[in-house]
């Protein structure tokens, strides 16, 4: 139950820098690589020869040769050469949309003509040398939406992530969430608090006091897919919050793409965007190790609970307040997913 | 195929002592833990809030607090509070009947209005101080009636066992079967024999010779839902066996609580309970690790039986006068899982 | 998909010298042990009492003893004895047509009546004392036709073991097939090319200089059900070739038995024998683990492969000329499984 036609990120650049690179995406086998000038290409991984995976083969000048018989695939599918063979006739393999941009590779799961590279979605920091970035990928046994369920509700940063990002106060200040468009939007904020351990670090990185009261926001965006892009932050009390000057906050973005594998697991890629300090690398480690250890907290969480929910089919979950991130983001989802649908008998007919 | 309005050995006091514990037992997914004034509580491992496994948090002053969003749940299943939210509607869950009792958490894995802890298996030695009793917990794939089987046909020792507590005499004693209500008792006695290693070792831990022949004996109790009781030991020869003066013989009881995790899955408890120098804290380890060796050396045969009857599912097995006890014993169980349906079955009429 | 009336390698003779192996062949589970007088025998892996695996027991005299309660088994599949019991009645077992020969444990999966030990594989060389022979065990989760397909298609090597016995004139030089009667061949010659790796060592191996040109060549016969030896080797180049003065090539026959332990599992006994410095046992181990380290780059191709073929059942694969061993090979076996079906219904009219 997700939507196909959309970009999905499928995979880092360097992945694909050295060979070929199997991977389920959306319940369809994929191998990407890079096929002529570099340009990437996906297409399904098996050979029309003997159904070998092609991810198990190599790039030659472009072209994806299968490493049981030597068949020399292009990137369109179409076979293009095979020693002592004429391929002319031979079978083509599907080829996905694909596109390499803001320092991911993102794929088309669904119908390729409806695939316009304008609807990727916008990283604008990606790009700009005042932004860094670090993150991750992690493989884990869940539905795609329980992981946006987790994400469009921070509440559970106090339980799951208690010596990190969470705090008391996260579950006394009441998300508000709204839906526009196809976008949801769930924002909390904190005044005169004391950070928690992560944005002490945050705030000593950008070289201010970690030892005063701050306000602290947290505003979770989701968008269809599966992205949900979180601005966090902290800025000393009383200097505007969210608002601040950027010399007295510490803030970011944290980014999730939330890429499904079949209808039970998914590719989590995560990571953190941040505006201060950009040059110093050594904070960027720091950060993605802090980041990554507290989002693998969350992986036993969702993979046991995926499972009682596959154990316990029948029973509907509560819908409290907090939850109107991911409750609101689903029916985003159960539209866009009943379109394609509408839209693929109405094609059918 | 297994009672379910019976008290099983759920887990040991020591398991739920620091944190909950989640263990299916009868295919329930249960959360075990220690609630108010440290009584124990069961409760389906399953947060009403978003079917997050209850297992996975922490005990906060008797209430189990969900490690997902900080539900706070109470033993009889009513959640007690959630920050920020009127819980007074949300759904119960499960509770089930439970008993701290001998030294073992008891649980009633079925109709909790039968539940009479007074039906639970006394242990007249577990709170005896002239007793000493040790022993640990296996997991094992196989249907719990074959480890009935096992212990009620103890000429398994002299194959599975040989170099601790088999002997080919065994095999020359025709073991007596009988069934008295609910029991099944299984007796054989040796007379005259020497005394194979494990029990050398504990004529010795008695103070007694080891080299001299002995009187054996093993005298097995069923009793429903699958629990073994196994008085077991060896006597000097000719000072009356079984009725043996103290001094002159080592006894002990062979304590079994086999609780069905699933059709063909099991907690299986293991003990020895002794009267004999109980003080003796490294006799007890000593028995202890030999004791989980032998047993240890069952698994792969109960295994590996368990996959031979899937793979053969149309066979029948034999019932020889040695698998009395066994064949016995399932006689004794279908009558109370039939006595179960039937109840059911009024109920629901 | 496989033929039951055939001889398939089981075991080797060391696998069963110290103690009864339990092993899966064509779906049969089957205990294989040393009967009386050191005699192979081959039994369904199943006690008549109660289920056990036999291959957890041992041999005592001949006799395969049950490791759980002690059953004496025959090699007829009749009880012998057991302790304390009249074994009359006991049902019997399944026996399974078994034979030792060429340093190999034959045996015969389907109707026991069909089995002449005359159409065992004939092994010329194997109790040769002028030839020599290593092998080796790997067991591979694929259908044993794409063993075969991968045995008698050899352009593989010039992609999956480019580091060894690949070069790129494979691929130049077309191979010949031909189907005669049961048998088929498939042929390739390479005239006046430098030796691969693989090739200079046993080149040298035979006292011959590695850096001249070779003629060579790979002759592949497939007989039912699934046995592929291959005639491989290298000639000083323009001495004649295949038919080379022994003192100017080094030649060797590679023995691959492919025996099905389930639909898509197999175990495959691979090994070489040579008639050139037999009595070099360093040579022959080194040999050994060259060709292990060859065989094992296939495994995950091939069990990829499989998992591909699983995943698409509908594509139907390409038949190229390259194909042809293993196409014609498929329609030889297609046929013996159709006459083995056809005698069963006949059997059963």
């Amino acid at each position: 139950m997700f939507p196909k036609n959309a970009w999905y990120v499928a995979c880092t650049p360097q992945e694909i820098d050295d060979k070929p690179l199997g991977r389920r995406i959306c319940n369809e086998q994929i191998v990407f690589y890079r096929g002529p000038d570099g340009v990437v290409a996906a297409l399904e991984d098996f050979c029309p020869h003997r159904g070998a995976p092609l991810s198990l083969g190599r790039v030659v000048e472009g072209k994806l040769v299968c490493g049981y018989h030597g068949l020399e695939m292009g990137c369109d599918g179409r076979t293009i050469a095979m020693p002592g063979q004429r391929v002319r006739g031979f079978p083509c393999i599907r080829s996905y949309p694909v596109v390499e941009r803001h320092g991911f590779v993102w794929v088309w799961a669904g119908d390729a003509a409806q695939a316009d590279p304008a609807r990727i979605h916008p990283l604008p920091w990606a790009d700009n040398p005042e932004w860094a970035y670090g993150g991750g990928l992690y493989h884990i046994q869940c539905d795609y939406r329980l992981m946006i369920d987790n994400l469009m509700d921070l509440t559970h940063e106090t339980y799951v992530h208690s010596t990190s990002i969470g705090q008391k106060e996260i579950d006394e200040a009441l998300p508000a969430t709204r839906t526009e468009g196809e976008e949801v939007i769930t924002s909390r904020f904190m005044e005169n608090i004391m950070a928690p351990p992560f944005w002490k670090m945050a705030l000593r990185g950008n070289h201010l006091p970690d030892d005063q009261p701050v306000d602290r926001w947290q505003i979770c965006r989701f968008t269809p897919p599966s992205h949900v892009m979180i601005e966090v932050g902290v800025a000393l009390a009383g200097r505007g919050g969210y608002d601040a000057d950027p010399k007295d906050k510490a803030s970011s973005i944290v980014v999730d793409f939330i890429t499904p594998e079949t209808e039970t697991s998914i590719w989590y890629f995560w990571g953190m965007a941040r505006s201060f300090n950009p040059k110093d690398k050594a904070l960027t480690a720091s950060i993605r190790e802090g980041q990554g250890k507290i989002f693998g907290e969350d992986l036993e969480m969702l993979e046991r609970q995926q499972r009682n929910l596959l154990a316990w089919p029948e029973r509907s979950l509560l819908k409290l307040n907090i939850d109107a991130g991911g409750v609101q983001a689903r029916k985003v989802l159960e539209r866009l997913i009943a379109a394609e649908r509408g839209a693929d008998v109405k094609a059918a007919a």
